[in-house]
């Protein structure tokens, strides 16, 4: 079988870091991992499936003999970076917002476009992670009856604002219990036994930049700008995995059963649905798993044709390390 | 000044301690405060502001010369003994939802139909906490253009669950953040650094009870059952106050502008609405304050004529004792 150089930008975050273990667990062909980051974590060696890789400064020159090149650094580092990859030769899989809505670069969610993945310019861009499990979520029943309205709120994991985040939480939880005042850093405000409507800038239409992506890369990733989408995003104070309240209108009537036949039918989908207590998935244990999971599956009462469900993925692997990977997955398979 | 004699039953409760606390800070003309609850709790001194007081074992003679008689207890006691009081000449105002639905019983929100209160025979009803914050939201829209639809997700506090619940929610952090396993009681799964889709029992339809009240209460209370209202209830790991994402569509146009103005006018309501960081409420802050909290305002962009917003209120002031005293004052002030 074929083997492949792949380097990974940004392999100190906490995408980086997943992205080491998605390749392993998918046994993606891996023939040398390259890890690249900045100085300050340059020289430092992690211990991976891949053998004890030491992290190495980052240059215009590390793309060189590269296959696949993973970006999971800021929008302004892949803006500038990631086209000297592709020019290098490698296919650049970015977990950015930088190259998302441009023409084109292909936005791909392979349950979803793996199409799309097929007619890229050395770049393929990998959706916002809130995006990507609620795009799985709606394809199967949008090829049945299409999608007119989706009004979606979510419940978002502090691990996606980084691993700072997450050592803020808890840090913050140990002062609280102790009965300290709680430091805030990466967040707003403190968000250990708090949520936060705020996720990302906020835009002219007073709608954040998070809640906005959930729109366009809808849009672009579903090939369909008819849908109507309103998100409301908010972080909560869960380490892992994000979870969606998501209520459609369908031009058609779909129905609960029918829904749940086309969700459990679909690839990536885990219906975890009894009316019954526990008979739902949460954070806790889907986190470090792969599926997109769907329950509370009911018809929206407050409208024709409507459905109401509860969307449940690990973000940092559905919505980010995970997904890139079965981008490459799909190119490699197309060869 | 006419004072009066006010018994509370359930005082050992999260919501009887606050009614305590809150009859004190809106200084309620009380005379006499008598403190009930059930043989395990009686006998127990509580320190008020209405000096020490002891919990006196609950029985149905309890009842005699008491003006007002606020129950904070399950729906089954309440059914019981409410009526009592009632016949012992008592004004009973009802946390539970024993009475909420009765045509007999007035279901009130004092900045919405206050003029329900005066109907009473003998009983009045406090609404559900999260259905209370969401009508005092969108009561005043109301008035300005008919809402057609309502879509809510909620983030609720989890000592709406009860004191357990909040004991069970330290532990269960003060467990994890050790790297010990959670113990889970009071809910179906484990809360800590989780979201449960699940409050109160599933109903036929696969919403919960919780998502029903949400529809069935408003539609009494805000007198209007062609308001069609879809919810997804949802517990947090927050101690206090429920924060709620709301969608609304009007009949004609109102618009950003107007609905602010029209929230900020209006009783009961503290518009926070900065399009920036921390311009808007959060549960932390919301805790142990008696306003109802509206923020993110923006357009649906989903649908014509709508609206979205974020709203929070201390459930266990706003959303229970404080609504139920409001109720009483009502009483008092219609002498």
């Amino acid at each position: 079988m074929k083997s492949y150089n792949v380097a990974i930008v940004g392999a100190s975050g906490a995408v980086g870091q997943e992205l080491i273990r998605v390749l392993s667990l998918r046994n993606f062909p891996v023939k040398k991992l390259t890890l690249l980051a900045s100085k300050r974590s340059a020289g430092k060696t992690i211990d991976s499936e891949f053998g004890s890789l030491t992290i190495e400064e980052f240059s215009e020159d590390s793309f060189t003999g590269k296959d696949f090149v993973f970006f999971a650094t800021s929008g302004e580092h892949s803006k500038k970076y990631a086209p000297l990859a592709a020019e290098a030769g490698a296919v650049v899989i970015d977990n950015s917002s930088a190259f998302r809505l441009d023409d084109n670069v292909p936005l791909v969610v392979p349950e979803v476009n793996p199409e799309a993945a097929k007619n890229h310019n050395g770049i393929i861009a990998n959706p916002n992670c809130s995006t990507i499990q609620m795009v799985v979520a709606l394809n199967p029943i949008h090829r049945f009856s299409k999608i007119k309205r989706v009004v979606v709120s979510t419940y978002q994991a502090v691990s996606g604002a980084g691993q700072d985040a997450v050592r803020e939480l808890n840090e913050q939880l140990r002062a609280v219990l102790a009965g300290e005042s709680a430091a805030v850093e990466n967040f707003t405000k403190q968000i250990a036994f708090n949520v936060i409507p705020h996720i990302d800038v906020f835009q002219e239409n007073g709608y954040t930049k998070e809640e906005m992506k959930m729109v366009n890369e809808t849009w672009k990733i579903m090939g369909d700008a008819n849908i109507r989408i309103a998100a409301n995003c908010v972080r909560v104070p869960v380490i892992r995995a994000h979870s969606e309240a998501i209520n459609i209108e369908t031009e058609e009537f779909v129905g609960v059963e029918k829904a749940r036949e086309l969700l459990a039918s679909s690839e990536g989908i885990n219906v975890v649905d009894q009316r019954e207590d526990g008979g739902y998935p949460t954070p806790v244990e889907v986190s470090e798993t792969m599926e997109t999971n769907v329950g509370r599956i009911r018809e929206d009462i407050s409208c024709e044709n409507g459905l109401a469900f509860w969307v449940v993925a690990d973000q940092l692997w559905k919505g980010a390390a995970l997904n890139a990977v079965q981008i490459a997955e799909l190119l490699i398979n197309n060869e």
